[in-house]
């Protein structure tokens, strides 16, 4: 039997240092979920420092995305229009985000590898399922407030997951040949009255 | 080799010959999505007269239905919804009746193994997209009419299965524990502006 060439005692560079914390984070979150999984616990089972995890992906949110290839962080990207504008035009511009995502192949392309295995993969369901619950419902509920802050964002975040299935899983026309401008403009009104059922119409 | 017991010359019974243009019926279906099927092709897989098909099972929607093992009709459920009563309360009307067929393991637990099955595999989200298209969004745009009439029936039928997919598929909170009441109260008005964005508000 021959030896690996990158046997014992061989230094392992940067990136294969990145893609030995990536390949634990991975395992880690299909087999913890999303919230119980620690920067801590994905250090050990890549046998690194923690300081080597934040070096190399910053946070927590930041491995998630690296370990499920996404080229775009949801959490921060969801964060930054949370953040940015008032809360008049807060379901448009979350959906304006949204559809711009998926629509390009780059970044949709992996979300739809990842929504694609939900249905089938008992893992990879619960981790989409607490991802969503704590990175977009839990998100959108801080920012918008209230007692009911939470099944607002979550009635929301369902009104989202059923454009993004019906366009882009499941391909139902009109709606898959729709501009993203015309679906903003027809649907920015519904999921507004979705966060904000008082005063949103 | 032993022969089988149903071999040759015995005349098959009531139950087989539905059972036979049900499975010729889903492997059609499958094969060639929903609306080029005709009820003469189904026979004619099965092997009968087109009038043993209606006999059977009354109308395409009908075959379809017992072909993927649906113990409701969605097509009869949604016209049921769609002509009784005024376009005032029509989205909460589809919304009642979605969570009810969907709540019921007996109805819902069919519909889940269909939703499931259609990310990973082509050709029922074929089945699916175009049975929507037809049946769902073809209905909803026929009742409430309008330059637009698809668009909207289509961007209400995008939120409805968002609400479907988060509460059921992924289960995510606190959608998932919500009762069918709270949602038809929360969701109905942003639904209702989906379907009449001009005098839904």
């Amino acid at each position: 039997v021959m030896k690996k060439a990158s046997g014992r005692g061989r230094r392992p560079g940067r990136s294969e240092v990145r893609e030995q914390i990536r390949d634990a984070a991975r395992a880690r979150f299909l087999a913890g979920g999303y919230q119980a999984v620690t920067m801590r616990a994905i250090a050990a089972d890549a046998g690194v420092d923690v300081a080597l995890v934040s070096y190399y992906f910053g946070s927590k949110q930041g491995v998630f995305g690296a370990a499920m290839a996404l080229p775009v962080n949801p959490s921060d990207a969801i964060a930054a229009v949370v953040a940015d504008g008032d809360l008049e035009g807060l379901a448009p511009r979350l959906l304006r985000m949204a559809l711009s995502i998926w629509d390009d192949p780059a970044t949709g392309g992996p979300l739809l590898a990842i929504a694609g295995a939900v249905t089938g993969d008992p893992d990879m369901r619960r981790l989409v399922r607490e991802f969503v619950g704590r990175e977009v419902v839990g998100r959108i509920a801080e920012r918008i407030g209230g007692d009911d802050a939470s099944a607002r964002a979550a009635t929301f975040s369902a009104q989202m997951s059923g454009i993004v299935f019906s366009r882009y899983l499941l391909g139902v026309e009109p709606l898959a040949s729709m501009s993203v401008d015309e679906i903003v403009q027809r649907l920015g009104p519904a999921l507004q009255l979705a966060l904000f059922p008082t005063h949103g119409a």
